[in-house]
């Protein structure tokens, strides 16, 4: 049993960690592969230092197998496959007008309690969905924010022939432009970053920098003049948001994925001369993860692609540090058992 | 038959107008009151000159009855009590999506062509709505603003117990007020005029000044500590849009209402936070315009109350002046017929 702690700084530490055998309505995992997340990014910046206690072993990402049953747990079995929805909403009150995905007493597992960038991890039971045989644990490592995206194109009621536009063509975003194509939209990425713009376009995407061509011209001729159906603002760039309303047509929908910390300017007069739409996306509901495991069981997307290393969990600090600076890194999985 | 004139530089000139034979489908009305409309006074600033072409006769809010008929009509017979839909949507176009209402050649009436402000109009039949013998003409004067609300409260997707804020109380805050508070919201006005402040609460809303206050707190405690269910932003002003987001409840809805001519900051942690939801509202459709003058014949909502003078037409200029420094106007209609 070994562990990652994160502990302030910038600094992650590797060693010995502790296996909790399961209580009431818990199980113990085997975390075959964690990904990375952005969010874990933000905690080795010291960005959450003020909600993560230290030292903590975080990580969200995961799919592993069931080691240990607690008592009072039905229906999940010793060498299950699974994946776990990080989400702890046992704080939920009646003001949250049951959306208890996004409660106000939220608790997210690997940021508010300890994570997956452990070899062994004890978990409620509730928090666990299980895998089909047909999905590898590669895969299943990207069920969470496959589900992020599920939610994303979810709340935006993506139909089929529209046109949509992901700004942002990071992991998420990229999850995102395949599950809109896969519901039927036609996704054009746009991406800053001269790696991923060639990413986006290996994945089968119309992708261009919006810095260095007229992006609403392009979309208004892919659309009859008219624009956009919907665009997913996944990049948390200010020039993103201002720019993101000349792309959408009459009616147009914003899905906001994207973080962003401090207000931003927005352009309102776009909202009301085209009355347009915007809704704030935040993690998912169990129905997203039921989806994502869907759409990973049928084998349609080339999730495994977006998988740019698998590296020993014993190596995540060096990794982090290399994440910082090499633009080429898409989605990192950690190998837990090494 | 005489007519206001807009000639530019924050002038109107009162004299003779024409009485224009009704076309093709057109119908000649007897204006007889004509409500003055913010619009009205961005045009007398001089804030829409690029647009509006000198000498014009402005204003859009009117009823008055039906005069002559021209070749083609059908349904509309001299003397029948009518109010006009101001928009010319011929100009649409597939690109618009079927969103007439708002489609991107638009024309509206009042501004890019010949207004109400006259004692005769010629308009085309198809903005016609006749109005029950139980709507007199002043309060048919007020359909246009009465059938923004029923827009904006319609977009808003209002339920009856829900709790909403109007950010705003001049005459399109207090129409959204009372449509949203007769479709069984229970609704607060956040105004900071002293007597717009008072007009909102002798309409029987609860009224707070923003400024003076923290309404946030309120909406609280209105609310079992969740927040409200929606806002209507119908201020224009940018720390109402900084603010707004405070004000609601997980999955809150905010409609924009009001125009906002440069790009304002927005609070988009709290849209990812709380999934909140953003929609702009523009004009009306048909159906509000129905429903606007199916409210006022039902006589549910004390629309009268909204006038606060009735002059004749000759007086535009001066009431125009009047309105830019008298708090104590609200709707202020002209007898187009003196």
């Amino acid at each position: 049993m070994h562990a990652v702690h994160y502990t302030g700084n910038r600094s992650f530490t590797v060693g010995p960690g502790t296996a909790v055998p399961p209580g009431l309505n818990e199980v113990r995992l085997d975390v075959a592969y964690a990904g990375i997340c952005g969010t874990d990014l933000h905690i080795f910046h010291g960005a959450m230092d003020r909600r993560v206690q230290t030292p903590c072993v975080i990580g969200h990402e995961m799919a592993g197998t069931v080691a240990e049953v607690g008592p009072g747990v039905s229906g999940l079995a010793v060498g299950n496959k699974v994946v776990v929805r990080p989400l702890d909403s046992r704080g939920e009150t009646p003001a949250d007008r049951g959306h208890s995905h996004i409660c106000r007493h939220l608790k997210f597992m690997g940021i508010d309690s300890p994570g997956a960038f452990q070899s062994s991890w004890t978990v409620p039971a509730f928090a666990v969905h299980k895998l089909p045989a047909a999905v590898d644990l590669q895969t299943g490592a990207l069920a969470e924010p496959l589900a992020v995206a599920c939610h994303d194109v979810r709340l935006g009621a993506v139909r089929a022939g529209e046109l949509a536009v992901v700004i942002g063509g990071g992991p998420i975003g990229l999850l995102v432009a395949l599950v809109a194509r896969h519901a039927g939209a036609r996704v054009l990425v746009a991406e800053v970053g001269a790696f991923r713009l060639e990413f986006a376009r290996a994945l089968g995407f119309e992708a261009w920098d919006p810095t260095t061509m007229d992006l609403p011209a392009r979309v208004r001729e892919m659309s009859g003049g008219s624009g956009a159906d919907i665009v997913f603002e996944v990049s948390g760039a200010r020039s993103a948001v201002l720019g993101m309303t000349d792309l959408l047509a009459i009616r147009g929908r914003i899905v906001l994925v994207a973080i962003h910390p401090q207000p931003v300017e927005v352009n309102l007069f776009q909202f009301f001369w085209k009355e347009l739409r915007l809704a704030g996306a935040r993690v998912y509901e169990r129905e997203d993860y039921e989806e994502a495991i869907r759409l990973m069981a049928s084998g349609a997307l080339p999730l495994t692609r977006l998988v740019t290393a698998v590296r020993p969990l014993t190596e995540l600090p060096a990794v982090m540090a290399e994440l910082e600076t090499d633009p080429r890194a898409v989605k990192v999985l950690l190998d837990c058992q090494r």
